[in-house]
């Protein structure tokens, strides 16, 4: 197979992981006979100092043309004072709207050999594998009006939180087709009892379900789904939500592994190219020292090649080379809870030897 | 001291806990030479069988005139096909906001004894003392237009997120006057890479932190907050965040203590009579079975006798005897993991005895 990849390294900690999940993607051509070209593009903080715009048209245009796109991450304290529509974080959510990458995949999966990073109890955690599905092109991240304004001669500030019934459908609809393939249950997170937009959410839902008749259901108010997540975290199989709540329930999830360093994602449209990033910042504080962990990132990889290309094998190939390097107790800081600590290379480079073993 | 309360019970639990606790309130009368007087008033579903409406007149008159207010819970699944506005939250909702209870304090205090009843790990949460102060009668709850529209011919439904520099200002200022009495750090939180109001709110806390320079002022984005409360809660003091947020990450925070059974909340303006409540909802599965854990409202009195009245020492009565009987291994089922439990007037005999014992 062919493939040519636009790559975002984008800032912080971004180009570090990027290239140590790059080289893991080569052995994976050599082991496999396939062939990844990459192309480079400029995203986020990098973007603005060099061209003025966190997203470059020339971005835009190389992401368009290729067959998936790997990004690091955006954003740093050095731009953090920039008007709004200026931030490194504009670029990523100019991305995401360009392309129309609706459906954002978050898997959560406790490693058990993680089980002692992680501030829950391991009996809590240990077998938990749920998939958080995340609308990420609507709601109050992209309505209008979003502005500044005086009311009754006070500053004011405004956004607006707006779905249409398509939006809401074809994410719910994605969340079903995913149970599909697991373990046969949705749990639809809203706010119902307060949210205009919820209750649309929750009739579509209703309306999706009638198509997916032995799919399971659920619905849960977000504040209680936050308390959920923490209690019974076993309990969930694929969590569909809109784009806010999306954004704090996967975050808090995360906290579930141990370690925001181990999870992946993937952000996927009708048709056009996937945008595969871990979902961790740029950690300006470790940026350029060689620590990041490039676990989650490595694992956006597997997430390409399966979700991407249809390279379950492959994709797999990864995932147990991460399960193995883990099993043998090799961490990198974010995990070692100040005990020795790999670099992001000897990670990477344990990662590279478990796939050649293998092969 | 004589004061007068507006009692509403609400539905599901609401009713048997809020007995509970005015059992417990009339022994502090006793024991410290104060006489508080009960007048009941409707609210929520049961307002709705009875008036139809969530919030009859009456209710809000009654609370008006009273000194403070406590309350049991609303909702429950008979009225959750009720439209919008005629739903029992919406008799929340509107009490809130007709009294201007602008600033809602959430505590969140780990009991020791209850750390087997927590998913976190005991050294995680053994120490945790922290503050949640929510917005509450503002942002995406409240903001207009809330509404179903057809925009190019699709359904659409629309909620709008709008502060107020005053709205933003008073509540942040809240938090640091809490601070002071405190560990002196305030760690605000929004979504200030996304949210036009996030960035007037960390405008506004930047500006309002410049009259308390004895006290720390952290910016966190909520996605990250979500992830902190459970990675490292010992590190935070008061967290300040408007209402939506405060609705989410507080129901989080509750899976420190180990049950949503033991959060007290209390409700204040500006100048009127402040509401108490548990966090906890109606319970509609153990509703009417005595076994609902009273310890939330029953330290919501105690927050009451704080706050509105100034009455430290009773205050402290009720959290010394609560803590009492924890450590004396009392526990309702919600605690008690399957083993033997007591009823929800056990467990409040229980309290008032330790009450007697101590005074
Ligand atoms: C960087 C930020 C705009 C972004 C978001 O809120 O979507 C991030 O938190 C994420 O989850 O990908
Ligand atoms: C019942 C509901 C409207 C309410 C809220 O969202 O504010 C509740 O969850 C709370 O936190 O008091």
């Amino acid at each position: 197979m062919e493939k040519k990849i636009a790559v975002l390294p984008g800032d912080g900690i971004g180009p570090e992981v990027v290239q140590s999940a790059l080289k893991v993607l080569d052995q994976i051509a050599d082991i496999f006979g396939h062939r990844f070209t990459y192309e480079t593009g400029l995203i986020g903080g990098c973007a603005i100092d060099e061209t003025g715009e966190p997203l470059p048209a020339e971005t835009i245009e190389l992401c368009k043309k290729s067959d998936a796109i790997l990004l690091g991450a955006v954003g740093g304290p050095k731009w953090d004072t920039l008007p709004g529509d200026k931030r490194p974080e504009k670029g990523l959510l100019g991305l995401r709207k360009s392309l129309q990458l609706f459906a954002n995949l978050r898997p959560v999966t406790a490693f058990s050999s993680l089980a002692e990073a992680s501030t829950l109890k391991k009996e809590v955690i240990e077998g938990v594998d749920l998939m958080i599905v995340r609308e990420l092109t609507g709601g109050i991240y992209f309505g209008e009006p979003r502005k500044r304004k005086e009311i009754n001669g006070e500053e004011t500030a405004i956004d607006t939180l707006v779905y249409s019934k398509s939006e809401i459908e074809r994410i719910i609809r994605k969340g079903f087709e995913l149970a599909e393939l697991r373990s046969k249950k949705v749990t639809s997170v809203d706010k119902a009892n307060v949210l205009e937009s919820s209750r649309l959410w929750r009739e579509v839902a209703n309306e999706v379900a009638k198509d997916f008749p032995n799919i399971e259901l659920e619905h849960m108010l977000v504040d209680n789904a936050a308390m959920q997540l923490i209690r019974s975290p076993k309990s969930f199989d694929v969590v569909v939500t809109e784009n806010m709540f999306g954004d704090i329930l996967s975050d808090e999830a995360s906290m579930l592994t141990g370690s925001l360093g181990m999870l992946p994602s993937a952000s996927l449209s009708a048709d056009g190219p996937g945008l595969y990033e871990p979902i961790h910042g740029t950690a300006p504080d470790i940026a350029g020292k060689g620590l990041a962990n490039p676990l989650a990132t490595i694992a956006s990889l597997s997430m390409m090649l399966k979700y991407e290309f249809g390279l379950e094998k492959e994709a797999d190939a990864i995932q147990e080379a991460i399960d193995s390097v883990l099993l043998q107790g090799e961490r990198t800081s974010d995990l070692a809870g100040g005990e020795k600590a790999l670099s992001t290379d000897e990670m990477t480079e344990k990662v590279i030897v478990q796939l050649k073993e293998k092969a």
